[in-house]
């Protein structure tokens, strides 16, 4: 396994392998691997001949107020990971690399407000500006064929997708399935913020997730209702709920139609701890 | 030379060169060609093994009030015009092709306000977010090794070369001098807008700019009185100065010190027709 991080050098490298006729998969991550991101890997790995992963703590898509200085990074044991997995190249950029000029005089990517603006952008300021821009960027340096994302940040897998198909990229998008503990807990870098007592509390994040979709299957509840309910279920098990939202899942759009395919969408804090999950219906 | 009008035809057939170890060169225009475009073209051949052009009257950069609908649009002497250069591809997408989803819910591009904010963007609103999207668009459909741009728009050229290091895009920007008529008038499809009283005042855009430079090379006048006295020699002749701007070349910043090679970028009405030239000191 190759660790570049010069973007020249991941250029010319990727650019040598499509050469010789092999397809290139790309999994942009922001480190502290989990088994989540390993099986994004996976799947990159059975789909294209060779996987390239990024790690990149991204400032641009973080606001002021978040936790970009205490992310959890751990280099040396993402790359005994990767290693593991056998991937051929992880492209681990300085923020010199990304950003020579700095993050905020950057030209950026702007994806159609009615993905954006709504759920995770209500609440977390030009994040998906930095996740569109920052990607852009990547996809740029690796020029893979595809690229992975989780469905666990379901807009954000939306947005990217958007951005794809309106600038003519050239790359697939693959979305996969969340991965979660024996208790239903989504995994996320974020989950170890947790302490002991919120993390006993957090799986019933996805529990009334799985409750709402029970509730929305027998058909006889108005969704706006069923959203209060579970934020006030979510309140009295001790979460701050920043919403609950039943949306159409290939838009994210208020669903007008009985016949929508839903997904229902959810961010909560716990304590200090920001989690959000998905479960579609 | 082929015409395409599906950017899934053009991606696959430059693919397929890039794959025989070519390299290709890419001349965006909005067509109604003259000896400025053919410049470039000439150019895109002399650096590359096989040229692309596109062909498009891309609306998002028009704000409201400008002159889209009218735009000179004379695809069939464009055409002739490329054969005769032996162009490999010319690529003439619809609207329906460039934005499936109309331009105005479309993921857009936006490069830094220091660059796109003043002069042009001062003056049409939004125009350099159109540019710099419907050239992320083309960029990523076609994936040329070279793509050629007229210094004319020299703030234009600009925001390209700011967009593609900003977004690590593997392109080399080009820029070419602005080819002028016998009389100094900068060649522009917008010069057929003219009268016949018109076309013979326009050419004092030149002069004035030209005289401009000759005051600042003589060192002895205030770089704000000079702007100031072009504008009033404008106005004289009959224009309506939008601005008269004396620049640092490299970002478009006022002049803050002696050394900084200079830009005048002007841009004036005659009538209803509006033209932009500048000179470099």
């Amino acid at each position: 396994m190759q660790t570049l991080t010069s973007n020249w050098e991941v250029s010319a490298l990727v650019r040598q392998w499509q050469r010789d006729g092999e397809r290139i998969g790309f999994v942009p991550t922001m480190g502290n691997l989990h088994e989540g991101h390993l099986r994004l890997v996976k799947a990159a790995q059975q789909n294209t001949d060779r996987v390239v992963v990024s790690i990149y703590v991204n400032p641009m898509q973080f606001a002021p107020h978040e936790d970009l200085t205490n992310y959890p990074r751990t280099l040396d044991k993402d790359l005994q990971k990767l290693t593991a997995l056998n991937v051929e190249l992880v492209f681990t950029p300085s923020d010199e690399v990304m950003y020579p000029e700095g993050n905020t005089g950057c030209s950026y990517v702007e994806v159609p407000a009615q993905l954006t603006e709504g759920l995770e952008g209500a609440y977390r300021q030009h994040h998906f500006r930095g996740v569109a821009t920052v990607v852009t960027k990547l996809f740029n340096i690796v020029a893979p064929d595809v690229a992975v994302f989780g469905e666990k940040d379901f807009q954000q897998l939306l947005v990217i997708q958007q951005m794809v198909k309106d600038f003519n990229l050239p790359i697939e998008i693959m979305g996969e399935p969340t991965i979660r503990e024996g208790d239903g807990l989504a995994l996320s870098s974020r989950n170890q913020y947790l302490s002991k007592q919120e993390r006993v509390i957090a799986p019933k994040l996805y529990e009334v997730l799985s409750e709402t979709r029970e509730r929305i299957l027998m058909q006889n509840m108005d969704l706006t209702d069923l959203e209060q309910a579970a934020i006030m279920q979510l309140e009295q098990q001790g979460f701050t709920p920043d919403y609950v939202a039943i949306r159409e899942v290939a838009t994210l759009a208020e669903p007008d139609n009985p016949t929508d395919l839903l997904v229902i969408l959810a961010a909560a804090r716990l304590g200090q701890t920001r989690l959000i999950d998905n479960l579609r219906v």
